[in-house]
């Protein structure tokens, strides 16, 4: 056994799929000094068979049908990379009902449906894994996973979508407006053309909620997140934020704490002197919370066909160690033990506690400041940094402000309040502040 | 067999001991919902069996002798955290030899003793594992040797001593000379009473060792590395090093490329806007870069009793669920198959290539620069960034200078011609420049 070539079938022949095969041939040598026996892609599958690829099919048998390869092609490990949870999720479960592990990169699968998949899995006793799901190449799922295994872990946060913080980083460092950077990252690639995916936030939130489910041992529960995208950024913001020291974000962020876990992903406020606020363009980062580690952190690229191929591959490596493991030997996918996830109560957004951002438009009147602290006051927030900014020429002045830590709920009722007041036009800004240390 | 704990044996109760004792205890519930069973400590060593310490021992039976707990207890794991490499070698050969695998932080023993220990651990087939020895908290060990199994990695470069870079971070900050900043980390328990081992580098280098060979897959080879400290670091090099737009840490590198590899412990000016030059105070960080996943970084409580304890645990964690696996289904403790090291030409650090940074002490004449910068035009060293300070009251003029890419040789023959020029004073200060990317 330990001399046979351990046989992989790749679904789907895209960027990352490409890029497995061009890796597994071009770093042949080294991963076999590491697994001991040779890695070779036997099989493959693309809807568009006479496509020029960058990489070499020559001695892959091809197919058309995704599912016929999960079915029938004779490999010891299924890789799934087209995405999507239609064709994906039927051959992820062929694959599994015919005892194949499968190594997967599809977040939106794994985040919607993966309860149904680690539950067919854990029945077949086969392996479904899936470092290539959460922030590119980074080992982020193991790190937490096995490497982080001794903590009880506190947070998880991080820039998990590499479109919006290469917009954002756009936005910052060229005053360019959203759409203005997006049109850029369109044109580089690093944007879709339909970019609703990314920029709403649900691809982060995809990411989440698999962080958290592998960092708390919870089940998956995407639909629990609170989903907020970067469309509403404005430079404006984004400058008064640099004033108060900060940079903004789109963070996926998890917390667990007496009441239940905070599952939230939103443009965020962060201090510029931390590292994660130094972590631009493309490149994803992580940082994790542990009551053993304290907090550590992690950076890379998040995307792109050869640094996601990389996580692939890693779990290639790993799964074809384990082909013949014992149910106990193997790591759980999620982290936990599947009979001990436990799911936690998922806080409702609006009782999340967090500093918050807060800019408004009032008009240029004696006692504007006075009558909109004492709002703030008589709610028992504190303001952290203020900033008035005179009228040019005619406009309205702007007020921008960070509070104090205080639940949403109650920061909302301040604003509802101050909206009212006649001086105020326009609709309040609000963005949460998050100091992760 | 699944329901039954994993018994823990500790050698040492000292920080770490103490940690890895009361996170196992107070984390339990969390582990052995990872696990799937209870992991217990049911023995420890400690030489002083009397002292009070800060985790609980009532249901641990206490040996005085760590090589007979090591030889006799009646455990499945033994860890090994006393340090040094007479007591704590005996020990892990006698549990190695009666076939225990063991969990240890001593980067000393691992770098200087290694191969001897991995070749027993190889005929005992049992586990060595040792997360904890490389910036202990960061799980660097786990990423590389798994997380990054689909590379060919080139570079492995990191801050990994906490000392050292607590005092390079209070001489930026505050201006201070070494030995007032070595003070300050004495007196914060950063440092040892006697620093030698961390200011020094040599325990950068033990790191070092041990992340060159699982990158590589070369056995350990410290006595290869060149290695230079931080006591010749004054504030006033750190000073211009900031005007030039550079950092000074201490760097561990390790780089392989057609000639060989190159291993070098040294302080480093790096790029001040990258992250690896954000890590400051006591933090650890580490940059690998791979041809699949490009640059990946990690940073985290490179010491420090829990965190260092966090990286044992997943140590454990790995061990007992691999306890009854078959040779071909661990993770070769080296990352690479044990017949698959193979030692690769060392480079004598005088042929390794980098820029320099230059600072010399010069008469206040006319001519000098053109002479200095004559000398390396006429090596074809260019000059990247040069700073010429005017002298202060009858002192000479400063000339600092950063050159292109060369090895160092190359450069030390251009400095031993300008050191023999008439106006050149006191001794040319010399430190390598890394851009890392």
């Amino acid at each position: 056994m330990s001399d046979q070539a351990v046989r992989v079938g790749v679904i789907g022949l895209g960027t990352v799929g490409q890029g497995v095969l061009r890796l597994l041939q071009g770093n042949a040598e080294e991963i076999q000094r590491r697994v001991g026996r040779p890695v070779i892609v036997t099989d493959a599958s693309a809807r568009d068979l006479t496509r020029q690829r960058d990489c070499d099919t020559g001695t892959v048998k091809l197919w058309q049908d995704a599912v016929a390869l999960a079915r029938e092609a004779d490999v010891d490990i299924v890789v799934e990379l087209i995405g999507g949870q239609t064709v994906a999720r039927e051959a992820t479960l062929a694959a599994i009902a015919r005892g194949k592990p499968v190594v997967t990169a599809n977040k939106a699968l794994l985040a919607e449906g993966g309860n149904e998949i680690f539950e067919a899995a854990r029945a077949q006793n086969v392996a479904v894994a899936f470092e290539a799901a959460v922030a590119g190449g980074i080992p982020i799922v193991k790190a937490i996973r096995e490497g982080l295994a001794g903590n009880v872990i506190d947070t998880v946060a991080g820039i998990i979508n590499g479109t919006c913080n290469y917009i954002l980083t756009q936005m910052t460092e060229k005053g360019e407006s959203f759409d203005g950077a997006l049109a850029v990252a369109q044109k580089l690639g690093y944007a879709e053309a339909d970019p609703t995916f990314d920029v709403e936030g649900i691809d982060a939130a995809h990411k989440l909620a698999i962080l958290a489910s592998i960092a708390f041992g919870i089940p998956l529960c995407f639909d629990k997140i609170s989903v907020e995208g970067i469309r509403g950024v404005t430079p404006e913001d984004i400058k008064i934020a640099q004033v108060f020291g900060y940079r903004i974000k789109l963070l996926g962020i998890a917390k667990r704490g007496g009441a239940g876990v905070e599952l939230r992903v939103h443009p965020t406020l962060i201090p510029d002197d931390t590292l994660l606020a130094k972590v631009d363009g493309v490149l994803n980062s992580v940082v994790v919370h542990g009551n053993a580690v304290g907090q550590v952190g992690f950076y890379g690229a998040g995307a792109g066909g050869n640094a996601t191929a990389s996580a692939v591959i890693a779990d290639i490596v790993d799964v074809a160690r384990a082909l013949d493991a014992a149910p106990e030997q193997a790591v759980p996918p999620l982290a936990f033990q599947p009979e001990a996830l436990k799911a936690l109560p998922v806080m409702p957004v609006r009782d999340a506690a967090s500093a918050f951002y807060l800019r408004l438009q009032v008009a240029d009147e004696p006692g504007v400041l006075s009558q909109l602290t004492a709002i703030l006051a008589s709610h028992d927030i504190s303001v952290e940094a203020i900033l008035q900014r005179e009228p040019r020429g005619g406009d309205d002045a702007i007020v921008a402000l960070i509070t104090s830590v205080i639940p949403q709920h109650h920061f909302e009722g301040a604003v509802a309040e101050m909206q009212a007041l006649p001086f105020v036009h326009g609709s309040a800004v609000s963005l949460r502040v998050e100091k992760l240390d």
